[in-house]
């Protein structure tokens, strides 16, 4: 075999034992008995410290050393060695100790935000929270791969990106999101909110939001959809990409939205082409254009007139009560509703933004040092009335709601955001490629958009740089101009004004 | 640290990774979706890989000599050594490729049953079981711990046991259960059997059994019922021991029997002494001594009178219509009619050794290369209509039935009946000491039985071996006349003969 042989058998058996931590993850959301946390942490940890210790073996390490030396590489091998350097490099800065520490604390982490979250309680979180922050400001100054450690972190999320460039493009978005929340504020015909906010049947909910993530063409022969208290989607090897919904029996949203945004990301990882498969490179390019695939069909497929043309039909036959005289379009302007609100998966696309600016900031913080820990809830609250006008009644639905801190996600959050401008950029080209896609949807037709992006993005898993794919599928940079057009497009009319 | 602490560091990271390998499998056989079979062979392939690499390491072998060299030893830690030298003395005697080869097939062989039983066709599963038998036959002559390679096989199940020494059991047994089937069908006044064999709404009855496993003190904390084509018990972790049921709308034993009968497999499981966590002496101490356990609680509790005095008006409330005019003695008789059936876990109490013993002798002639696999469904109906008297009208429910041959569990099966025999003994022993168990049944207080059991046999787990186990606990060796007399006991009556 050839060095690059060897170092692909080397990296596909950790990307198989990281499908296996992946599948310790998805069962401890899934399935896992209340009383088995401490169990499931032990082994988790365990299995961290195998796939450390391999990724920063020697062995791996002189690999990498010969294969840089060869030339005339495809595509595909010039990527492999690009990110399995990458993967390596970062891992070999990190302390086998540190890396199992870390693994134990989000385990337990989880249980405990579940528990704190479920009784409203932060102090039962906040030990280990502030345990977990501990580790990943360690983290960051072990890798040290930017001045700050924030942007540290940030680039394990989504490569290449800093604080800086971030904060620029969040803080210019902020006056955008403001000027539309304010010009929709004025509307004097609003969507009636009223409508998705009845009580929906909990099984018909779930029934029809398979209905709709089969009419997406996901594979239930290569994953399958549970309920979890996070929505996530996770691939436990190249043929089982398996996600989560929640339902919410008062909200009509929470269970179709959730579906249709974890089944874009699923669409992705099922994407990955044949010759990657079972390795490094059959993996998102970054966490932001990950995300850019489930807002896209969440919200700008999802929430479009034109898809509920085809599927509203469907579901005035599941809630004939619910939906009588219900045009529609009234149902179309509903699930569109723009109004301040407490949790971020839930919030309406211009509105979401402010729920991770909020987030990035605040992590900016935590990391610098900035915050103790124990003040978190009131500086969350504070900052809410501050971006948002509204004042969370308690933690649970405060600074409790999300699971990422508690599995040691910092700087994750952003990629949120990212994830929208992304999407928006994309999908103006696949529009501008097929422009007869919005009427394929009323048709229930919505395979060509995937073949758009399966051939434009989910192909390629990490062979590309988001930097660079963005630029090759779209012709320039990342450009924030675009969603905000995609926003004042859509919601202007929505709200007549 | 002393040799004794880390040769125990060693085995609780191996007994971890064996949680995850069971994670792998109760995923695959609950879960995993049809066309992830593939992904998931290579993943549990990769972790016997790892296992069988760790348990035959040099440090290993070395700590386990400088162990060997200690006296003064406890009891626990003597039997500690005793078990980690059986388990590397057996692996360190298998080359790695073989252990692997056996887990994917394994794996391969799973999935292929499973469309080979759907579809009634033995020939979709016949090369995998012919690659199975190849490879277990190279396990044996590796492992060459027996003259003759079933016996070697049937050690991996029940150490210490023999080919000869079971033979001589089950001979007298066949002459022993064939009196008293004889008797029973001499009866003239039989039970009802087509109670049980009406309809039986499915959700109802998968509720029916989750009440009933709790009244058995299962601990949902720490576990979880699930369904599957082939019921199992497995533990993840020593708090996270689950079972499987399915669900028969047409035979009401199916699910209830079979969650009883798994529960007293988890009963065991849960009921390690606290020392032995995580480690290899928290395990059966043999799969019949296992066996003995779910039998006990399927059989001699969960099909006893006192027992439906207590659950028959519950039974009767989700199903007044199924139950309307049945009195609680018409329905006991029918849930213990004897008579020659198709499949084994299904089987009454009498004919189900007759189900076994087919299977130990097939085996034994598989193992000594007597027969060729493509002959396998005919040689299985001769010895059904020879044992049994009838002919399985298919090989779904004939020679494909069992899960057992796909993942290569070849001497497994006399273990079984085994169980019964053991189960027979220790109940007798339970009752001796506590002769008011059955009242306590009919007030629904099953605890007692269980303290007998935790506190003579689950605590220990491997501790002692089954030889020594049922002569402590019962005074004499391995007695199978105690099984006799209970069926003759129990059946007389209720056949009135």
């Amino acid at each position: 075999m050839n060095p690059i042989e060897k170092l692909k058998k080397e990296f596909s058996e950790i990307t198989r034992l990281n499908y296996i931590r992946s599948l310790l993850g998805w069962d401890q959301q899934v399935n896992l008995p209340p009383g088995s946390f401490g169990g499931r942490a032990e082994q988790s940890a365990l299995m961290s410290k195998i796939v450390h210790e391999r990724l920063i073996s020697d062995k791996i390490g002189s690999l990498i050393k010969e294969c840089e030396k060869l030339d005339n590489l495809d595509i595909i091998d010039a990527a492999f060695i690009r990110e399995a350097k990458r993967d390596y490099d970062l891992e070999v800065k990190l302390p086998t100790k540190l890396v199992q520490e870390v693994s134990k604390t989000a385990s337990l982490g989880h249980a405990k935000w579940v528990e704190a979250r479920k009784n409203d309680d932060f102090s039962l979180f906040q030990p280990l929270l502030e345990k977990m922050i501990g580790l990943q400001i360690q983290v960051a100054e072990k890798l040290d791969t930017h001045p700050d450690p924030y942007s540290t972190l940030i680039d394990l999320y989504e490569p290449g990106a800093t604080y800086d460039w971030i904060a620029k493009i969040f803080n210019k978005s902020k006056q955008d999101l403001n000027k539309i929340i304010k010009k929709l504020n004025n509307s004097t015909d609003k969507p009636d909110f009223s409508i998705i906010t009845q009580k929906w049947d909990v099984n018909k909910q779930w029934d029809f939001s398979i209905e709709v993530i089969k009419g997406l063409n996901y594979d239930f022969n290569k994953g399958r959809q549970d309920k979890s208290a996070h929505p996530f989607t996770t691939s436990l090897s190249s043929s089982d990409t398996r996600f989560t919904t929640r339902i919410d029996e008062n909200f009509f949203s929470t269970c179709v939205f959730g579906s249709i945004h974890e089944c874009g990301h699923a669409l992705y990882d099922m994407g990955f082409k044949k010759e990657i498969h079972d390795n490094i490179l059959a993996n998102g390019c970054s966490m932001g254009i990950h995300e850019s695939q489930s807002r896209m069909w969440e919200n700008m497929v999802g929430r479009s007139k034109e898809f509920w043309k085809y599927w509203y039909p469907k579901l005035e036959k599941s809630f004939p009560e619910n939906l009588k005289n219900i045009s529609v379009e009234d149902f179309h302007r509903s699930i569109n509703t723009v109004q301040p609100s407490l949790i971020r998966v839930e919030a309406d696309e211009v509105t979401y933004g402010m729920h991770v600016i909020l987030r990035f900031e605040l992590e900016r913080d935590i990391i610098e040092g900035n915050v103790n820990v124990s003040e978190l809830p009131e500086i969350w609250n504070s900052k809410m009335e501050d971006l948002l006008g509204i004042t969370p009644p308690n933690n649970a639905d405060g600074v409790l709601q999300d699971v990422h801190w508690s599995g040691g996600a910092f700087g994750y959050f952003p990629t949120y955001y990212l994830g929208n401008l992304y999407g928006a950029q994309f999908y103006k080209k696949a529009l501008k490629d097929h422009p007869s896609l919005p009427e394929e949807y009323e048709k229930g037709n919505f395979s060509n958009l995937l073949t758009f992006v399966r051939e434009n993005i989910h192909q390629y898993g990490r062979i590309y740089q988001a930097k660079d794919l963005i630029t090759s599928v779209t012709g320039e940079d990342l450009n924030p101009d675009y969603f905000i057009e995609y926003l004042e497009k859509k919601f202007y009319p929505i709200y007549r004004v």
